[in-house]
């Protein structure tokens, strides 16, 4: 692919793509949003992004319905809920050539693998994001907290091309690392979301802040954290004991946050309860490891969000 | 004791002592009432008790605040909830002589040992009830469902006066059975307690049978069950597979159904989460049973449950 003027596509442009599109198109990029339920809104009006100190509209260079009226591009973002993984070859092949890289925005595990299911695996690139991005209104995105988006290769082997995808973000306004280990950072990510987003919900639909309060709720953090840190462990990757406390002490610093699990849970939308909680689940058990709580935990967020 | 015309005294005069309590005035007893909350109501108009096929009016013998206006007498019904045992030595001591019985009817475990810190081993009882009842305002008492208590001797040994107790309440028009061992009937209640309780307030605050069409909280159900199993196991009393079965069997057979936590979760009042969840799970947990679903649903109930 080129990424000196690349043709990019993002696929589904609600808070994260939309959010990533426009600050990629302010910096000058030629983007190409694939929308669904916003499709209206965004032709008419554009993206109206709204940060700490500002805000800007974009008008993009498309808006389109279907994949097919923008064709292969050199990068696709993708940042489709993974509930609705099952529309990622409708919506994302038209849009991937021989060259074409494919970088997944989203949420929890086993996203890139189903990615790799349709496209060549040596395409495929995932990025972290360390945000909390709202879509208020149709077209209408904020987010006040810059955040960060960590960005490693699915086949985990260092490419220059990682680093000019990185930079690209960097220079567009977006702190951006690059990940050696996809994996790694993603089971790290974990220690953090199956607990907050998880007892978010699971305890009624609270903010972090209450989460930190309770002593009980806070030794069920700790105790999904270890089982998640075991998991990661029969997978190769060691975590350490400072790396779980250091998820308390950032999530103090955050207030009364609320996990995107509990704005959807709380807005009766879908929650990714297999990306975030079902995947990971399912390999710590693969490897033997024995993860009671989390699977305590899953089982009442699908009891919980099938009710909803 | 007399049980031939007892003086009884119900301590925690709410749906279980009211309803009890004024069977046996019904009967022909002398019932004397220690009431709290609902005292003003219930000495101007007596308790109205609301049957499936009939209502009944009980003016009592005597409505209290104070037990020293009672004084000892034959028989102490203790049916204030769990959470307010401290009140216990208070409320109930004056009550007691030599010759006094003092049969617990509160809910889950501890209970009968709690009393027995206070008073003599020998006189203590503890009745299991199988029903629900609902205070539905004060001094207004409704049960549609005729239910059933077992009763049993604290200190385990076969009494006949054990037998006198199931058929004075058996008189009374209550259904009674006489428990060989309190404790494996306590277990055995547990067992549908501690996964219907519990599912129904962490599942978001729903009847069993939403608990019941549910895969995964099915699931959740039968660890929490075998887990209560292990538990008792390990204190040596044998529950068979049948007998977890026959749980979601009867369930079924319960229709939208309240279990009494998630009556109290949801009215705000004070869940008997040390008494249902707490007790078990230390007695379990001290002799070396693995119980981390049920760690998992107490420490996630005592988080919400704070909350409120």
């Amino acid at each position: 692919m080129s990424l000196k003027n690349p043709r990019i596509a993002v696929v589904g442009a609600g808070a994260i793509g939309g959010y990533y599109g426009c600050m990629l198109a302010r910096a000058g990029h030629e983007v190409h949003f694939l929308v669904r339920s916003d499709y209206d809104a965004v032709k008419e009006k554009g993206y109206e992004i709204r940060l700490k100190d500002e805000s800007f509209n974009i008008q993009p260079a498309g808006v389109y319905q279907k994949p097919e009226d923008i064709g292969p591009v050199d990068l696709v973002i993708v940042a489709i809920k993974s509930t609705a993984n099952a529309a990622v070859p409708k919506l994302v092949l038209p849009l991937v050539g021989p060259g074409t890289l494919v970088l997944s925005l989203q949420n929890g595990m086993g996203n890139v693998e189903f990615l790799a299911k349709h496209i060549p695996a040596v395409q495929i690139l995932g990025g972290l994001c360390f945000v909390c991005i709202n879509r208020v209104s149709p077209g209408v995105i904020e987010n006040y907290l810059p955040g960060q988006i960590y960005i490693g290769e699915f086949m985990g082997s260092y490419r220059e091309r990682t680093l000019r995808l990185v930079e690209m973000f960097e220079q567009a306004g977006v702190t951006c690392y690059f990940s050696r280990s996809l994996e790694e950072s993603l089971w790290r990510k974990l220690c953090w979301n199956i607990p907050f987003n998880g007892l978010s919900i699971a305890a009624g639909g609270v903010t972090t802040d209450k989460i930190l309060a309770s002593k009980e709720l806070r030794e069920l953090a700790r105790s999904l954290m270890e089982e998640v840190r075991a998991a990661a462990h029969a997978h190769g990757h060691d975590i350490s004991d400072e790396f779980l406390e250091e998820q308390f002490t950032v999530t103090e610093k955050m207030g009364a946050y609320k996990p995107s699990s509990m704005i959807d849970f709380t807005a009766g939308r879908e929650v990714e309860v297999e990306a975030i909680f079902g995947e990971p689940l399912r390999r710590g058990e693969g490897r033997k490891v024995r993860m009671p709580t989390l699977r305590t935990l899953y089982l009442l967020l699908r009891g919980l969000c099938a009710r909803s």
